[in-house]
């Protein structure tokens, strides 16, 4: 097709057949030069294009046609399962936080809050700017783009509540003379690869998707005040491990986030088994009566690899975390980094910059920790009136969930059902522990949509756990 | 700090601080006052939130002063260094495509195109548009978005010259009853999981950044018109590998395009040996003399495993790509991509797909087409009068490079550094080969900027070659 008057009938005849039966027959050429004021040539073209489709068929002297099916046998992809053999490791089932579901159910599952809990405007703002701006049309440096000078400064605490964040490509630490560098880049490879550091990770606080390829996950307990030092000691002793994966505010599972002092204990011991520490600031920005504080503001020996997504606070369309490493692990990081996907979009690099160096993102924050602190509490008065027999121990002080810990001979297969015939979703808590689960949980995410419905929500799902013993 | 003045002054400060000598004192808190007309209360919150940063320290009874450094010692990460091990692969070296170099330069190596030669209206209102739509918030499904009904067709060709995109999550093969499916994601990480469908890939025309991980790279040769499907027959019966990586139009390195009927041959040749075709359509919007025309459109039992990406095309910031798979491949790769991160940006998609179904599109694709073979003939014109001891045969069909073979007593690093040092950035054709070149290579991509220097840049080349031998 050669002219825009081609390409306007080839569009108009393609949702014409798209529409049509198969084997229809097309009007002829002389009708649809009537019927597009079109010249015979210009007609014929957009039939060609349609025909080098495979949508229309031309058969001389007769007419053009819809395309018939062209066999009636289906393929046979049975050859494939050879040549895939098993997957090296097994395929973690999807996680349920990524499910769609009906809009008229209630939302317990979800992993994502909700648009009313995002920065709309900031976030507009922010993608109309850089639609505007070079980084539409241009590539970013690999390792990240280098931060506004303002927004990290060398001996700042990282993700410090005050809303600085750590988007620096290149931080110069001054009093070491060396650089000290982070990266903006994809959450989901960045946290995976980092765990990959070796081959294998002590896991707390499992991420829903398992383990990346060849490193094995070896569980380790925490109480509501975090890990035992003793318990991580022994596993890096048992396992030679050489990284543990932490989420210290707010963890999945349980919410708990780690009594003061803990921190510097573990990092001791991480210290004294050569081994890092892979910090999933996931919740930063949901901190509600407490401010999560960073292990790694209390690292000074590239210890901690951190690791902060904008994901679930800024947009769920804006892709991009902050990695924080120092020392070689940052150039091992850079290197799988750049071997899986050479660069992250600078269009998503810009827009995370832009939100959330705007005044407005503080302001934001603010309402949203008003907003998070209503959910929490609705949701758990109402789970304390309907569901009696769950405990909710911790309260969590930050956060997107409640966790639930149901008697122990609850049938959670069957309860999850149940609650999804009566239009209540919720989430098993079997899927974030990297082991068997320590009893029977649910997580209920008080961030979906329509917080009204959790008196309903609440009432459902103790009805059904009524139901569950029976 | 809880309102917007102490964030103006905290902001206002730490702008100073950044510029001030460590020890520096502060002005004191009366000064502050009278200087930004706030309340004392106002002024310390915004000192405090500094001093949480390590900015600042305060003396009691002395004054506040500017963070000395903490310590005259650089970090050792020496310990990390027993922490990581080897790398499980080596680690390529970053590909000379993503080299930043001077602005005044001549610049043959990039591996994409300028500014110039993107369709930058049409990207800029696709992202406005999509910063005010419902892709700016939300999560898209794992598998890609659903397409626009018009995009994609059952039977339809996929990547047609006439400019369909294939960009959809659910195509139903009309004819067999099931689902035939593709996705959207981001290019990099879906070329290299599709290619570790199995451990071991046959490559030609290697990707510049060598193989995923645990996959073995066995090369086979190729002339003008492709491989041949004897060495093809041979490299699958001696190795056993499963899945051979092509790019069958304007293949890197060398520029060649498959003969007519070469892609039926190969075809069989997979089919025999129950392996996949890795199809990289690379350059599917680069045709210039030839229209490339994708082996995977005459593929039906699921041998293809076909790979579209439009950074090069739409826009470096829009990493989007299009993978088409069929059978329980497509599960493997979805599981894959999922545990890697989970889904890729809504906004990218969104924007990616109302770029390439405009009609601005083909307008803009037609003359893409007469920029690029203005921009290649000049170049060649060029080379043919500087470089007379460049061997240029295959003058490409299509794509963005020129593929010279020098002379084999060429010193290539000397070559490349030469011509830096005189202002011409060249990539030496050798990190495109999977084992040892050829023949002493250079790779000159025409869709850089100022095409204007050709003929100097030429001429560079053309001397210091020259002085190569001497």
């Amino acid at each position: 097709m050669n002219n825009d008057s081609s390409s306007r009938i080839f569009a108009a005849l393609r949702q014409w057949v798209a529409g049509a039966a198969p084997g229809a027959r097309l009007p002829s050429t002389r009708q649809l030069v009537a019927e597009y004021q079109a010249s015979p040539v210009t007609v014929q073209k957009a039939l060609q294009a349609l025909a080098a489709q495979g949508l229309i068929e031309s058969r001389p002297g007769v007419g053009t046609f819809v395309r018939a099916v062209r066999t009636a046998r289906p393929s046979d992809y049975g050859w494939q399962t050879g040549a895939l053999r098993s997957p090296a490791s097994p395929l973690p089932p999807s996680s349920s936080t990524m499910r769609n579901v009906p809009g008229d159910a209630i939302w317990f599952h979800s992993g994502y809050p909700d648009r009313d809990l995002l920065p709309e405007r900031l976030v507009r703002a922010a993608l109309a700017r850089a639609a505007r701006g070079d980084a539409a049309l241009s590539r970013p440096p690999a390792a990240g783009m280098p931060e506004p000078a303002a927004v990290v400064r060398p001996g700042a605490g990282i993700g410090n509540p005050g809303g600085d964040y750590p988007a620096n490509a290149e931080r110069r630490d001054r009093a070491a003379g060396k650089p000290e560098r982070a990266q903006l880049h994809l959450p989901g490879p960045g946290g995976r690869r980092a765990a990959a550091a070796d081959r294998i990770a002590v896991v707390l606080g499992c991420h829903p998707c398992g383990g990346p390829d060849g490193v094995r996950l070896v569980p380790v307990p925490a109480g509501p005040d975090g890990p035992d030092p003793a318990d991580v000691d022994r596993a890096f002793a048992e396992t030679g491990a050489r990284a543990f994966y932490v989420q210290p505010n707010y963890s999945n599972p349980t919410g708990a986030q780690w009594a003061p002092g803990r921190g510097d204990e573990i990092l001791d011991v991480a210290r004294r088994h050569g081994a890092f520490l892979v910090e999933d600031d996931w919740a930063h920005d949901f901190g509600i009566t407490s401010d999560p504080v960073p292990l790694a503001t209390r690292d000074d020996s590239g210890q901690v690899v951190y690791i902060r997504s904008l994901t679930k606070s800024v947009s769920t369309a804006i892709r991009i975390a902050a990695v924080i490493v120092r020392g070689p692990a940052r150039e091992r990081i850079l290197g799988h980094r750049a071997a899986e996907s050479m660069y992250v979009s600078g269009l998503l690099q810009a827009a995370a910059l832009d939100v959330v160096t705007q005044p407005g993102w503080q302001t934001h924050l603010r309402s949203l920790r008003h907003q998070l602190r209503s959910r929490r509490d609705l949701l758990a008065t109402s789970i304390r009136q309907h569901v009696p027999e769950a405990h909710l121990d911790n309260l969590p002080r930050g956060g997107l969930n409640l966790w639930l810990r149901l008697p122990d001979t609850t049938d959670l297969p069957r309860l999850v059902r149940d609650c999804a015939d009566a239009g209540v979703i919720i989430a098993a808590g079997t899927e974030w522990f990297p082991a068997e689960p320590a009893g029977a949980f649910i997580r209920l995410n008080y961030s979906g949509p329509n917080p009204g419905a959790y008196p309903e929500g609440a009432r459902i799902i103790g009805e059904a756990l009524a139901a569950n013993g029976r």
